[in-house]
């Protein structure tokens, strides 16, 4: 109700903040459930793509922890076929983790607020946890942008101007001073949820906010 | 049936490994809910009372990750929250974390085909993690114990006995053996669910696996 919405300074709308990495295998779970799940809940996905290099460089790691912790690696590869399994995405284990991804965050951050975000965001995931291909190089990135009936070489140009690559910059910092330590995570308001095994529970907290504003 | 067991050699008991070390914060959700499910879906939880400081210190860690890592460790204290709501399990944040728990897991050691030990291990994750308690020292044991009516002195005594001492070593050496590299660890056969998020799926899995046997 109106009324409610302007007493109530803890109402917010129906929106989750979805902050994820296309060479995160968790993140690859999120991406390809989230539409669905926030359109049945009536919630609006605000994609938050970044890199979560420089946050595990600043923890003093100078990899992905599946690989710096062996025995964690061994199960999160077992987990994630049984995880696969259960939601019905498909999945082969890359031949190369993590994949480089700067150039595809660079075009979903140029493209976050258009149409096309979370198609081109699976396209991408599909590519690096299902086809096992490439999704760094320009004509990996491009060949999904052309899929999708995009302009490939203006929309990578302008992924790859300066503004944009300070943009990604500014995202880091952002998601370090939210205290972002991992992906997928997402925020309805400031409350923070990590993980794949979170998800459900974010859009359904995301949806009870829209009600109550 | 007979036959099938016989000619099959997947074929196994409804039984599940469920490892847990009392400084756990999710291993208390685990300890908290695995009896009434693991009873619903008729399987037999084989209790494994382990220490994660030595599979912490071959990683290089001199204490928890949630002490390690900041921003990891303030987010877990408000998921654990939330999953003790969500799971109706009693919750107050620990005024110490991670407490030693030698003693308690010694004693669950000693008392791990016990009928008492499902009631002994509840009632020591709630002295940690919903009363705010110690729970090493041989007082804080004894009280667990009596509370169950049990003869506190000779199982304290039995528990600290050098055989038992040596059984604990074993028992680290096989979490190693075996991969786990975090608590709470379920098995069911060679099938490996880490965490409190998979307790589900490991119990259904061991429910399975009792029906084709």
């Amino acid at each position: 109700m109106q009324t409610n919405m302007q007493s109530n300074p803890q109402a917010a709308p129906a929106e989750l903040e979805f902050w994820f990495d296309f060479g995160s295998n968790y993140s690859y779970l999120s991406v390809m459930r989230i539409e669905q799940l926030a359109r049945q809940a009536g919630v609006t996905v605000l994609w938050r793509p970044f890199v979560l290099g420089p946050i595990f460089k600043a923890m003093g790691w100078d990899n992905s922890p599946f690989v710096l912790q062996k025995a964690k690696g061994n199960y999160m590869w077992r987990d994630m076929a049984r995880q696969c399994d259960k939601y019905g995405v498909p999945w082969r284990q890359p031949s190369e983790f993590p994949r480089h991804s700067l150039l595809p965050v660079r075009v979903a951050l140029y493209g976050e607020r258009e149409p096309w975000i979370a198609e081109f965001c699976r396209r991408v995931m599909l590519r690096n946890f299902s086809a096992d291909l490439d999704i760094n190089a320009a004509d990996s990135v491009a060949a999904v942008l052309l899929q999708l009936g995009l302009d490939a070489a203006a929309i990578i140009d302008a992924a790859q101007a300066d503004a944009n690559k300070l943009r990604l910059k500014e995202r880091t910092v952002r998601a370090t001073s939210l205290g972002i330590f991992g992906a997928p995570t997402c925020f309805v308001g400031d409350e923070m949820y990590w993980g794949n095994d979170r998800l459900d529970d974010a859009v359904e907290r995301a949806r009870r906010a829209g009600e109550s504003a």
